[in-house]
């Protein structure tokens, strides 16, 4: 039995697995749990990230406008599939060159030591990691741009490890990027970076081409007595597009950037038509869950055909038990 | 309250607009109207025109064979919902050197004082504009083409400005063009066309970038008192590819190429399954419009997926409260 | 009336033709008939080849695994629509230079005097058409890959003509092809192949668009009284990706490189959901058929939107009709 | 003996064909007779046009400067060989909607009647043609552009053609163009465009391969009693790039988008290194010619490699017996 | 101390190599031998092949023509420098379904047995290997195509192996293919192939970058006493288009497609103008070698810049030295 | 006058500019002043750097072998033209993870308080910028990559600013990037870096064209009493490739990322034959300059076609007057 280091979380959202069902993770029924249209303004509301807050859940949602602006917003639920989303979009204090908005999008949330950190796809000059932090999820500051661009999906690990905060992200280019390795750094502080690690590569050839054009971290890792359980998207290309799903891999606990196990197999890929049909067909991308150690469970958040936003689950125990009998 | 300058048209398909509804166009509930089978030789039927004729209507209808050549068909209905589609296409009178058929699509029929007149994109050694004019839908004479190619989406205003026929349209190249502006161009006589004006240019970056690929005419112009309303299709182009979608400005009446207002956000995207899923996924195509001047009533054609058509309403007042609430 | 050259199939799968349609195949009302995950550990069935087995039948499927590993995997059924296909994929006896696995799919089964034959996309440095022959599904012995890379869809004919083994193919490239033709080649042994052939082209322009950029042998040829039926795929490439469709030729019995008639409007293409949706989006793929000599019933086996197997019907008059009236 | 219907021009520049030389166009031997750093603001000068005008000539030259910023300046020379070119580039009077300079390049120079017309390649919103005249090459006035964008190697013709101004141009995209015909356009007064004409094609294939990517008009067509020769260029697109040739082709005297004839063999081609070498590597690119119908010298003024000016001649006997000794 | 395995050949083209040269190849001082104009139709002359013919030389050579038409041209020489070239090309007497010329270049030609094989790239729908065969280079016999297109450099070794022709080629697409490696195919009897064996890739990454793009086979390969020495052609593609530079390998004698040794080095590279500059700059391509096995020379016959021809020279230890001191 | 903030260097290698030369910067005499082949192994050696050490000068240089492998060569010279370049490639000390080499290319060598630093691109799974140091140009020690891949051009600033070190460079994708922007980032350590700033971007339309694909710093920054003087390289893509000229701007002293001014005008553009012709024609690519305070004199080290190096001449005051008389 492996077991997540974490917190309890009795609340945390559940379904049971189906019956005779042979994948690691299944879907909520009622998918999708967040339309496209559940604010006035809004185009597609997907990509988007929950924790525990209160009594409750917080959440930070990417929602392209009726313009097709991508920008991110604030949200609560009581039961972390109900949501409601402010209909104005976060605003960040700090230095004016960093807070000044080009576009945002794809947030994680990740809760270190006494505060929630959002890490998003900041428009600067290019696409590169905006972070912030909030107390309350109503006051949010942000810091200094992670990286030079071009970068997306940058994900924090919920503790220092070895003294330094990490961040796994995807660097990239300027446009549909089809390229892409997971990557470490480093930080003292939030505000420098360094000690660059290659975490993991693109898989060439048939034996694992769902992740053969590119891959990037997904939600915040997270911990278990066997390292870290990493969640992650992986691109094909086919001749008609793109295909985003999603994988896991195990990684060291103190050398985050060793892979211990990573599964040749999909954890989940796009089957329904709410994930097959959208403003862009055939995409699960996963950027939060939630995790009770008191029992395993995890709720996986992932967007759909990048218009509206999923509930999926599983257990650390089947998450790790597939990892090692699909691992290369 | 605005107003359309026009006809009163009694018999204008509609349906009152859903209950909390917040965008300015919806669909009809029936939709689509026309099915891609809908004659035995089609593979798809959509980008279609139509206009009041005698005490019903008749169009122009773009069907692509089951061999997927191009060509535009008449057609007739006595409520604008339920067509009758001639099986063959049609053709032309004129200089063998213009009628000589390479392919034929996307038209757009436009009333000017005695007659209509049919715009088309052209097949003649690359896609240009066709022009021709019937008084009947039976008999059709064709004029010269109107530019040099490469130019698709030639939309006629219904009268004269300043003595002089305008056209508006959107330059292009020869296959899938990823740009794309829309240009106004005069004319004394149809024959002979001058004094080309840029009218608007797609939008680069964040803040409206449903349109920033490429952007082209719609339907014919609507008169109001305000100016003259244009509906036009905007283009995006995701990772997995093009979405088509509507949106609207508010033209000068006598110098049309002067965009009085635009708004950021579309106007109607692909939402319905129709629209989503087809021969070309993620289309919405507008190109005709009903008016009813009495009421401000609009009725929308449009195309979907490139395969069916659908029909969607709105009213003068809707629209330009909407131009205005979202203009850049 | 046309006659199939070949044997009877009493128990061939069978419906009959709705009423009031005008397409010369229909489809199967239960359709799919293979669902994507009916092997626990595919992610897809699809592009696969049946044949008349026994007293029922066999078949070759292509399941590419929730790895997207795609390789080639023995089935059998009793009524050719319930499939029970093998768990594990085709290991091959011979040469280890060949029967080293890169990657297998897309097979076809032709049975030629007392064996079974397979032919499909075969991995060696790139894609080539690999060879082999079985009697029973359970062994199965590989010959020499019959052409230098890049090659797809190699085909044979179920008899040798002139003496010669003859084969179609379609020359590629090493991603997603966009141009392809088809051609015949000839063997004295299945061994060496030379003496090629070229059947036939893309049509460029506007009168068959559905095949302008590129077409390949489906199915193993059906002999007739008036030629070899061909039904082949071919691709449009439109904004948003190709759509793959089915088409028809009828090829000379003795030297089948010369094109008899060939049909300008396609026989079949991506119009249910299973056919547009799914991980390649708008593609039917035809890869065998059977046929009843006594009836002239054919029944087609395609792959959907390379994510499950569809069925359809036609008959050898319908067939022949519909080529002919359509022809060039 | 073929004639040149024209003026004399005795002080044309002149050498005569080397010995043993066996094409029909030779190159001046103090080629390039105008240098890239001619003025001092110049980073290249080539792609230019010249006219008689009073005792000597005068010219528009195409001058990239060291912002390489694309502008037209006007120049006068004595003997047609040594040119003094001012610093500034030309400024036009006319609607300021029109004049408002984006970018200037490629010009040529046409008489007509009384006054001396520039085309060239003018910067609205994407290149189209700009027109102006002058009587002096002191004062320009603009007129409207002629077409719509895109287009390049706008030509005149330089007399009236059945009561109409006529244009040869190739109409292109916005970039690297890799396609491109050449096309006639009509005006009864420089203003209003239309009766577009198509004359003739690349050559896709074998047959001629080095005018297989784009043609375009170079100068100004030269009448003669066979029909107006037009000499142009041809362009193919090797591994390393585009190589731009000369062609010529005789055209009809009354229909000009007739052809008559057409050499499959180019004319001039990259040789020398001033040709070969320089910013854009593999460019010669006729703008202008001066003739002289009492001996049918024509001197032909061409731009190497973007950077600098050449120098070549021949005769109408010459070219015309080239073009019909290598007719297609 | 290596030894060719061949005739003597006491005529062949020599010069001592150069005082402190340290590369294994050097070129002929009077470099070019043959101009891009040395026959009055041609533009270039140049990947071209020679052999020793009754007291001299004869050979095979590819002129473009000044319509840049490809075709291949009979040629002889005394002493294997100064040569006549036929002014019309070759014809060839066979089936007029391969006969039939689409164009033809790149010729090889190789002495077996009784006669001379010309093989070269031929235009059948697609590029692919012609071959051929003259006894005297005034009569030639055509044979079937090799292999289907696309194809390129087919090289035959001038023996039987095993009892089989062997052909080394470089499978491509219908472009300016950026991929390509060397395979290995055997034949009976110069009419049917089969047994193709990959032989070697491309070098991605830094380790031998100039061979990173494609590699294809050059001369004959030249039998040794320790392998087949091949000599064959590599390319880099740098932001400004492809460098073709000359490599060396050894093969196993028996077992072609073993590679022995293969340099990491590039054993020519365009250093001299004539290969930087010309049609196609930065381009050296051998296509033929004269070897002396009495002395070990080697005279090396390539094609330079796609314009003109270049002679080189080094001797078999020079090779095998080279090759084993750079291996991989 | 303008001041440069420095060290005299009197043995500055020097000529005095020509007479009527125009441009700021005029090229040695005897350039290149080191051929391709200087050292055995290279075939190119380019983009490289010089400081003055002990007595004389010392470097590291970019030698591209004959493999076409890149790596970094230390040098030494007594005058700053004739150089001695190591045979073997610097080996670095430290961490395995980042001395392993992939690939090195493009050094910067900057003097910093005690210590010559040196930054180059560095493979590591990508291209990113890879730091070290040396007291002696014999030991060197290798510090942690700078950056995240995709990333080129690394140059230090001359000495801390603000208590923090300052590096420029230019972010980049994974190929041959058709972007890129100058960005400054901020390290208190050499360790970890943050604060990044966007410094200029390229200028797109015609304004300043041949900066108008992609930008990159070039030698170290020089410090003038007026700001940091920039030598940069511009791009623009032609339609046969990039051309790469030299550009200068100027940079607040305090805030680097701040431009005071910036020339339109190139400073230094492909002119000479070796600077057009070579492995990747037309290019000029500035990686250091020798300064002397005393003077005002520079002298530029730059890459010549990536295939040789070339040296230029300048004064800070040519400099500053020019970029503020080409001021944007």
């Amino acid at each position: 039995m492996s077991k997540i280091i974490g917190n309890s979380l009795k609340n945390i959202p559940w379904q049971e697995k189906p019956e005779n069902y042979n994948m690691p993770i299944w879907r909520y029924t009622q998918n999708p749990i967040i339309n496209r249209n559940d604010i006035p303004s809004s185009n597609s509301i997907f990509n988007s990230a929950v924790v525990p807050f209160e009594d409750g859940f917080a959440g930070v949602f990417r929602c392209d406008s009726k313009c097709v602006s991508m920008d991110i917003f604030a949200g609560f639920s009581k039961d972390g599939i109900h949501w409601e989303i402010n209909h104005e979009p976060i605003t960040f204090e700090g230095d004016s060159e960093v807070t000044k908005r080009e576009y945002r999008y794809d947030p994680r949330v990740c809760f270190i030591e006494d505060r929630y950190y959002i890490t998003w796809c900041n428009g600067y000059h290019g696409p590169t990691i905006g972070v912030a932090y909030t107390f309350d999820f109503k006051t949010f500051h942000q810091l200094e741009n992670a990286f030079l661009p071009y970068n997306r999906n940058g994900v924090l690990f919920p503790r220092k490890i070895n003294g330094n905060y990490m961040m796994l992200s995807r660097p990239s280019d300027t446009g549909h990027t089809p390229f892409g390795d997971i990557f470490c750094s480093q930080s003292p502080d939030l505000e420098y970076w360094g000690h660059h690690r290659h975490v993991m590569s693109t898989e060439k050839g048939d034996i694992s081409a769902w992740q053969s054009t590119k891959i990037g971290p997904g939600p915040v890792p997270i911990e278990t007595d066997e390292g870290w359980l990493l969640i992650y998207h992986g691109v094909i290309n086919t001749c008609n597009g793109f295909v985003y799903r999603m994988g896991a891999a195990l990684l060291d606990l103190n050398e985050p950037w060793k892979v211990i196990a990573r599964s040749k197999a999909y954890v989940l890929g796009p089957y329904e038509l709410y994930e097959c049909v959208g403003d862009v067909p055939n995409v699960v991308f996963p950027c939060a869950t939630l995790t009770d150690a008191d029992t395993g469970r995890i709720a996986i958040y992932y967007g759909c055909a990048d218009t509206v936003t999923g509930l999926a689950f599983t257990t650390v125990d089947d998450m790790l038990k597939y990892i090692k009998e699909n691992a290369f």
